[in-house]
């Protein structure tokens, strides 16, 4: 028997990706954000949720691009940072010490540290209240050559992202592997 | 120094949920996505997207509702079976013995095993390629009692849900405790 908790958001597990934009004067600026996913396969495209008052909000409706630079466990202290502060009164990148690179396909900074990062041009806008969501069609994804896996795909076992819970509001880490998807279903 | 991959839909994490629709005649069905993620926060919404080519997705189209089943880690294989057939051919529910409970605020049912049952009502509809994305309103989110923080809210490390790596097509467990948002960012 389930208890009904009411219409909240609390659905999970749910990615923690950090947004890359540069800002009207040309200033890179970057923010953690969970509501977030994968949401078409072609064009391959991702989509994420701002907030209107975020400062990203506004850098992205006018330069049309972001990235998604995603941090490994190693960089969940910094990347709880870019959540906690605006860019409006902080420059995070100098503030955390990482470091801002332009992305090749779009108008973009990206977190150089970090092991993953995709970039992004906005191709649909919904306005569904508190959140804008945002739909970008992946135009480059670029990895550290260690993430690879043996067959030269990205491996969630090297990049061992971090994992949000939104009601506790806690980060986790990545854990064993479970099976191969087509191979388990046989019964 | 970062490879470029290209243009590929490689994101991640992303989650393993269960999407629920009665079809036209009223029969229970589900299927396995991980193109999805929350989305808005007011009203709390989650966004879905499956191809037009499924069977669910003419079910969502008809009854403009769907719920997410959240499984556990004791849950793959059964989950692996839900992403390998289609609703067309089998009754899933039958063939895995799972049950199907009808849902309280919206037409479509939940699997009664799985830990997480979310019911949702499609308020925006995005054409964006291969696959069509749902933003649904969460009307209800239930859980099993055991599920729950000693605060009352939704304990991820209780509900041991999947995580998908689309690269490798691989299954994941979640991992440890890395900290609680806003309180790591401290430097």
């Amino acid at each position: 028997m389930k208890k009904s908790l009411g219409p909240k958001p609390l659905a999970l597990p749910l990615p923690v990706w950090v947004i890359g934009v540069y800002d009207p004067s040309g200033r890179p600026n970057a923010m953690t954000a969970s509501w977030a996913g994968m949401c078409c396969s072609k064009p391959p495209c991702l989509s994420v949720s701002i907030r209107a008052a975020t400062y990203t909000h506004g850098c992205i409706m006018a330069s049309k691009a972001f990235t998604v630079s995603v941090p490994s466990e190693a960089h969940a202290a910094q990347t709880d940072y870019f959540g906690a502060v605006s860019g409006r009164d902080k420059d995070k990148f100098a503030e955390t010490g990482l470091t801002p690179v332009r992305a090749e396909r779009v108008n973009a900074p990206y977190v150089g540290e970090f092991p993953v990062a995709i970039e992004c041009r906005v191709v649909h806008v919904a306005e569904l209240g508190l959140h804008t969501q945002f739909v970008g069609e992946i135009m480059d994804v670029k990895v550290e050559a260690g993430t690879l896996s043996e067959a030269g795909t990205l491996d969630i076992q090297a990049v061992r992202p971090i994992i949000y819970c939104p009601g506790t509001r806690t980060y986790h880490g990545l854990g064993v592997l479970l099976g191969r998807a087509g191979a388990m279903a046989a019964r």
